[in-house]
């Protein structure tokens, strides 16, 4: 069975060594001394590792069943459940007035990254909650969120958000699901919903679906969308629970992977809703919930290809396979550890290095997240927007690539689900679909953020890595191996910004042919930003004779063989990026 | 339900506009006219889409079944198989004295493509026969010849290839099973194999496996390695079959995919085995099986990258979704096809430009087989081994990414069982393991196949793809569009090819730090080279006025996407490549 260990040491470097959060000005972030943040992390990784981890198999295995409209999850999540539950760890960071503990988003991405790694299944019931919650409480009235916040935070009730129906996903305009006003301020909500996460099981009192529907007489598509509540279980006056809503699943489908999360299709019959925020203005409710749920399957991305990663080391350095080609390295065994092989060690660098820069790339946005709704700082919330699709979009994708690398170690052993490295490449595939398939997280980085706000918050993304070019190149060990690859892989972007200004005007199709690979460009120069800085601070670190100095060191070597393997990716994008519209709008639809 | 369609017009391009087969003075060939191959490939596609491709998800979902010893193969796989056997599909390409109909090897290929895109599954089952029919007849002595051909060409016996034992699958060396000569010419094995694809079931009479095992006394390690025929029933005097011998499945595997091929734990307790071929030359006789099944797995890569492609075509054509962005396309709808988007034109170009030059990769590499094997020429010979390693790596690699792209068009429809994408990615992956681990391929590939005979293959490689482009660099359409794309590239792979030669005779490690890059290098040299030559059989058809010309404006369009947008990809690995061992061995193992 695979195992987890969290990643304390290399969090605890990026958050004290490279972003030195408890120094910053940003409200909250004073108390997050090393001290602090390693009890919190030690304590995550333990129920990670010893609660979460061990259930992983278990999920996929048992699978979730629907017998008579209840769904049964597996054995063992309820009081799992429980146990995260009781540990307090559901509402890190929601306000103490609704029964969180009002920490730092960025505590809270830390701590959701092991809890994802250890089992992404069981901790989507978490975090759709979470998401869920997010949304009342920046849309609720004041009653909504007396009503349903308490409970949300402890995950007493959980939470869902219904958008997809059997005929629209991307295009929420085709949306058929009504809600009738009934003159008491409800409404009546019919209609289907599918793939609805966690929409239906046995691990909490009540569930609260939000539910995008449109209310007749409404303008027509996107526009006349608006946002309900439909609780499973209507909320009585004195917050106990009432009657059962008109709300069940109808089908949990079967899936390539997260079988131990509930992917329902949902069917609302005259099913009691309260509007949440404005008639009509569904959708920018709703993207409370997405913005925040696209970082949070980001960081599932990272997450996966962590736990794939540990456990192909682990695999690497015991099986005993050929011969160095340079000399014996055991020569008391009959054969050398896989991890004296050459592309062995390419396939866990390719992994290491990714996992490790993906870390400081999504804890960096998460500090910006910080920076913009607690310290109401309108230049990180932009960013923050801008690379959200990123952070979503590119660390999926390389995620999921690297559970396969993962796998690939592995050999035959791999291919089989004895060992469980099926398992993480088969869950990590969701994230690159759902929260906006990765083709529309690359059609909103190019057709709206890169524009946003007159273009500022690109042009502010450039100046900050000339910034650090600037401020660093007289740093010799960081100048070539690092600044200089830096600075050229920064250029392809700006090259193909430029690009897509220069032909997108004339022709949209020239930026959107290119739009997939501007997201993977971007995501590299982010990743190689991120190793400049954390090769910046172990240098640091070193000079000051700190710390773990081989900690240290590796966290440089790592870097290096990112800025010279990996980097270089920009080259080619940047060139498929330059081939522009044609090849690709060419052929008629009948002509493929 | 998933469709299949077989490529029957795509096969014939590419058999006589570009290879032009009946004209070569490969024996055989001359039959191969354009009626007589159209014949058998339309009927070859007939079984696929009838038959076999309504079975895939039937044996995914069903699996194999082991009970008392007895391996259940999915509902309707049986019948399947007999009607393959009475349709003579099951040795084309075996001589006609063995009851084969001695067809050309690239026919078989042609077949075999449409049978493994229908259900890779099933047709393992009489692929892995056909592997060890080929050891047979390479290496068997007449008498073993006479017993076993006849019954394995028609399937009525199947075959076994069995090498993996738990604690040793790549260094073979390490074997452990034990054959003990009995005096008589016969020996008993005796130890257990995994992962032995077909290594039981309910569709053949009797299962011939091929055993590696040592001799005792023997040379250590691969040197003492012998191959065993070891048939479940032992096989009488007079053809009958006779007493069960001592071999039985332990266990079946749950795997990632093919679950409709039971994959055995294989126990062998004093089974009687007969050598076949020489004593200790076991690796050489099964190699013969090796190269064929390396063939053979490339061309699973490319056949699931077709299904899946096929299926996400039509998808993208069928769903309604968004509007194009320049104009609405389909104004009475109530939105316009996926396929109006060009980022998902780009997801369905990469694959369809793949698909195609990957077939007329695979097809060249056939006909360089047929060259060597009936017109005992070897430089076909050199430059087909010097390429297996490319088509089983390169093509089993970008083959799963293309399944993976397929189903990325189906949204979350992708990931859920019911369209059938997440199985054609799930079987797809394991054409990257078995048969050799693609990085066992790119080790081949860069430790021996570059230096073989003195580097002679790889430059005769070298001298055509100039010898092509000086041949047609006064081709206009041909100059810019392949020629200058083809050359660039190419020149990136002897760069490559260079830097191992100044570096790898100090630091092999040099070398094998960039095999798996200069694997990919080499396959989209190889790819680009195929649509450069596709490029100017459709110009000359065009110019010919013959046939179909909007499919061979098709075939140019497609070309170009393929030199414009996949072929930089080279440069890429080039930089990866001169990176050197540095990047990839500084770390020690403890470091990582």
């Amino acid at each position: 069975m695979p195992s987890y260990t969290p990643p304390t040491k290399d969090m605890q470097f990026i958050l004290h060594d490279v972003l030195k959060v408890s120094t910053t000005d940003t409200p909250g972030y004073a108390e997050l001394d090393r001290d602090f943040t390693a009890a919190v992390l030690e304590e995550a990784g333990k129920i990670s590792s010893e609660v979460l981890a061990p259930l992983n198999v278990v999920g996929d295995t048992e699978g979730c069943k629907l017998e008579n409209g209840v769904v049964r999850t597996p054995t063992g999540f309820k009081a799992a459940f429980d146990q995260v539950r009781e540990g307090g760890w559901t509402a890190l960071d929601l306000p103490e007035e609704f029964g969180g503990q009002n920490m730092p988003y960025i505590l809270g991405t830390a701590v959701g990254e092991m809890f994802s790694a250890a089992n992404q299944a069981f901790t989507m019931y978490q975090g759709l909650t979470h998401g869920a919650a997010s949304a009342i409480l920046a849309h609720g009235s004041e009653d909504q969120k007396a009503t349903y916040l308490p409970k949300m935070a402890s995950c007493d009730w959980t939470g869902t958000m219904n958008l997809t129906e059997p005929h629209c996903g991307t295009d929420l305009g085709l949306m058929r699901t009504k809600a009738e006003p009934q003159g008491d301020g409800s409404y009546k909500i019919t209609g289907q919903k599918i793939f609805i996460s966690s929409g239906e099981h046995d691990m909490a009192d009540n569930i609260i679906h939000l539910v995008l529907a449109k209310i007749p007489g409404g303008p027509e598509g996107i526009k006349g969308v608006s946002l309900f509540i439909v609780p499973k279980f209507i909320v009585k006056e004195d917050g106990s629970l009432g009657e059962r809503n008109g709300v069940a699943c109808g089908k949990i489908e079967e899936k390539m992977g997260i079988h131990g999360n509930s992917t329902c299709v949902m069917n609302y019959d005259e099913a009691t809703g309260y509007l949440l925020g404005e008639e009509h203005k569904g959708m920018r409710a709703m993207f409370t919930m997405m913005n925040e749920a696209r970082i949070g399957v980001g960081m599932q991305g990272l997450a996966q290809a962590d736990v794939a990663y540990q456990n192909a080391l682990e695999y690497a350095k015991d099986r005993l396979q050929g011969r160095d080609v340079t000399g014996v390295k055991n020569p008391d065994g009959p054969a050398d550890p896989l991890i004296v092989h050459p592309d062995i060690r390419r396939a866990l660098l390719d992994q290491k290095s990714f996992v490790e820069g993906a870390r400081a790339f999504l804890l960096w946005g998460s500090q910006m997240i910080d920076q913009s709704h607690r310290g109401n700082d309108a230049a990180a919330e932009g960013m923050v927007s801008l690379l959200t699709p990123i952070i979503k979009g590119f660390l999926t994708d390389e995620g999921f690539d690297m559970t396969i690398l993962a796998q690939q170690v592995y050999g035959g052993h791999g291919y089989i689900e004895e060992w469980g490295m099926s398992q993480f490449a088969r869950d990590a595939r969701i994230a690159m679909i759902y929260e906006g398939a990765n083709g529309v997280q690359a059609l909103d980085l190019v057709g709206r953020k890169l524009a946003q706000d007159g273009g500022k918050h690109v042009m502010a993304f450039f100046d900050m890595v000339k910034g650090f070019i600037k401020e660093n190149e007289d740093h010799p060990a960081l100048k070539q191996d690092f600044l200089d690859p830096l600075k050229e892989s920064s250029k392809h972007l700006q090259q193909a910004g430029m690009f897509f200004m220069q032909n997108g005007m004339k022709n949209p199709n020239a930026a959107l042919a290119g739009s997939y690979d501007f997201m993977h460009l971007f995501g590299h120069v982010c990743l190689g930003l991120m190793w400049a800085q954390m090769a910046k601070a172990a240098h640091e670190a070193i000079e000051a004779g700190e710390g773990d100095t081989a900690f240290y060191k590796t966290k440089i070597a790592t870097g290096r063989f990112y800025m010279k393997r990996r980097l270089p990716a920009t080259g080619m994008h940047l060139a498929r990026i330059e081939s522009g519209a044609e090849p690709v709008m060419e052929l008629e639809a009948e002509a493929f």
